[in-house]
């Protein structure tokens, strides 16, 4: 594991790791590139009293994040109040196979922001959909058809700056008890990748159409500092 | 898609789906079949006023869910007080590449289970820690040293019953406007899927231990109903 560097702001009482704090990190270029090569995240947030764990895309450029919608989205329209958020991105990365039960444990990297979230407007939001789209799939912006004022109308996009944040990494081996070293049990670690498969055209699409190189790249390369 | 069958119970005003209802699903074998393929979930709480969203590994026995960590974990002891929470289990199965940004998306699978959890303790602790290791690694559990005393005292268990959840469910190509058909563009379906890599022995394994089949197994086998 990486060594912990405390940047100052993102470290906080609330994104301070009361356990293991050796699996914590604050300093931003580890956060950065855990959310970078997340495809996804998990915002959380309180409505009705009732906290909501919802799966979304992200972009990020240098210390901000966006996410995006539909302008009928209850989520957005939630967030866009102004109300506290939790966005948090999980990369696995492999099943720790201890000797004993209770030293199981999974290899994984985790970012989590803390903020509020503001909306985003004219030449802002064009952008913002240009580098949540490249966050999903570089290079794929070039190709297609950019949103029209109809389609811009229809989609809230909303800003959260990384300013609170931390991140929690558990790599390398098992670590078990000597007195479990003498088991007869295969012990370490089993790898784990999201890969690509082979692309399913679409029905409609000319037949001989290339697919792009870049539908093929993976892991992504990273985002924009 | 699967058509969405409501069972009585699971969806409420706050699991049924208000946008794209016919990407919801309120039947529990749809929602139990995401919860025993994915890998781990992120489990969404408020404490302080903060929400927050914090990855964990668990555990179904039908209709009961089990989450474990560390006796000193400041979530479980958050979710131990009997608070609302939120258990989000998320698979994404590919990139569905439009022609238009605006189409753009992602086929997913997301299961989502509201309510509150209790502490779990005696035998059902003992057999709930063999379900979340068999839910992580079918297998595993007949292969290890069980906990003991000392480790199930170290260890909190709390579960969750699923009466509110629902499920989410994008697959299929993209769907463009008739008028974008027309572009020199790739559309269509970049799969993606998490697959198991090469084994990494532990350094201390004496030489010739062999990998158990159950290591190498993905995705791994529904669980329990």
């Amino acid at each position: 594991m990486a060594r912990a560097r405390a940047v100052a702001g993102l470290k906080t009482p609330r994104t301070r790791l009361k356990r293991r704090p050796n699996r914590g990190h604050h300093d931003f270029a580890t956060i950065a590139a855990i959310l970078d090569e997340a495809f996804y995240c998990h915002v959380a947030f309180v409505a009705g009293g009732q906290p909501y764990a919802i799966p979304t895309n992200f972009g990020r450029n240098g210390r901000t994040l966006y996410i995006h919608g539909s302008f009928a989205s209850r989520m957005l329209n939630e967030l866009a109040k102004g109300i506290p958020l939790c966005l948090t991105a999980t990369i696995v990365d492999g099943l720790v196979l201890a000797r004993s039960a209770f030293h199981m444990s999974v290899n994984y990297r985790s970012a989590m922001v803390l903020g509020t979230a503001t909306r985003v407007e004219g030449d802002e939001k064009e952008s913002a959909l240009e580098i949540i789209s490249e966050h999903i799939l570089p290079g794929r912006w070039a190709d297609v058809r950019w949103p029209n004022r109809k389609e811009l109308k229809a989609t809230t996009v909303l800003k959260l700056d990384i300013t609170e944040a931390s991140a929690k990494i558990r790599s390398g081996p098992p670590v078990d008890d000597d007195a479990d070293l003498a088991l007869q049990c295969w012990a370490g670690v089993m790898p784990l990748k999201l890969v690509p498969g082979e692309p399913v055209a679409d029905a409609q699409l000319p037949a001989g159409t290339a697919v792009p190189d870049y539908a093929r790249r993976f892991p992504r390369p990273r985002g924009r500092d």
